[in-house]
């Protein structure tokens, strides 16, 4: 790609490391502009004209056009690449378990991270806490199904790393800061160890 | 396509007539298969073996392989259609507004929309109770962003129908059924009329 990428991230989402990770596998060279979404920086009007108008990162630019929805910019990026499967139904077998990802893992596994972890359950409101055992149980139960699926497989499409291992690695890998236990799903723990040990692999910040 | 195509289904789903309305405008026969999730149809041992393990509609059979995640069915479908943008950045961008969709919009429209239509406010829980105010905000926010970005725009994405638009019209058109107010949202009803104006369109049942 000869276009200048930018990635407009928060260091601490699992969201915009998806990204990050996705560029790094296969070597393209990314711009990097934190913001601090708890101070409020992907709220304001500047960066909801410019970058987001859902006032969200992350963002990823391609020269000046802006494309919001980490999967989608990971799709971006690698869909040229071996990141993608070569047939037709790998390829919507790979989008299957990235929308997984944003409806059945994101929503408990990170969000419950984000809240234990970064604000702390004593700062949290009445209505967060009161959702704290339901997405624990949702999110629990989106590792139990990974896990069954990973059994007697190396990755989540197909028989290389695809963006469904990417998007799914993002926030599974850091689930014990949200307060799941990863040890007891050891088809999830060998994944993530490929995952880690692929060519290119960046850590998280 | 040369492969039979089969719709795992429940008739009041906006997830399931998606795929419904994808395969009628390009022209594929669909088999359908209903199921009552209000009996648990999607939850018995048969369907969790051999449909899905996570226990929801829609999935997409192809001959004998199975596809979940109603976005990822409609993309299967449609991969080669001209409901796909020609170029790079156009794809990535109309998954952008697929992933939106199940992040932002569904969670909240669809979901009161089953409270609220199909369950009855009487019959929800005390937890589901205090969502309502939460998901009726978050949901209106999607609509209002929904709107603003169909000013002087006839499609979500580039100059003709996507992805994009099917994903999105699904529950949006529907919307009221939850509560939601569509008639402030001008851009949004010109647009709905233009999606049920498609050659091919098939209403919802």
């Amino acid at each position: 790609m000869d276009e200048k990428l930018v990635l407009h991230e928060d260091l601490r989402s699992g969201n915009c490391y998806k990204i990050r990770l996705t560029a790094a596998l296969l070597g393209l060279p990314l711009e990097r502009k934190t913001y601090d979404i708890m101070k409020g920086e992907t709220r304001t009007p500047d960066f909801l004209a410019k970058v987001n108008s859902n006032g969200r990162i992350p963002v990823l630019q391609a020269d000046n056009r802006f494309l919001p929805e980490s999967n989608a910019a990971c799709f971006y990026l690698a869909e040229e690449s071996r990141l993608m499967p070569e047939d037709r139904f790998g390829r919507a077998d790979m989008l299957r378990w990235m929308f997984f990802e944003q409806y059945n893992h994101e929503p408990n596994i990170a969000t419950l991270r984000f809240w234990l972890y970064f604000i702390g359950e004593d700062n949290l409101s009445d209505e967060q806490r009161a959702q704290i055992l339901p997405k624990r149980m949702a999110g629990e139960a989106a590792l139990e199904l990974m896990d069954r699926h990973l059994a007697g497989r190396e990755w989540f499409v197909g028989s290389s790393a695809t963006l469904a291992d990417i998007s799914l690695y993002a926030y599974t890998h850091v689930a014990e800061a949200g307060g799941f236990l990863l040890a007891d799903h050891a088809n999830i723990c060998a994944w993530l160890d490929r995952v880690a040990a692929l060519p290119g692999y960046v850590p998280m910040d």
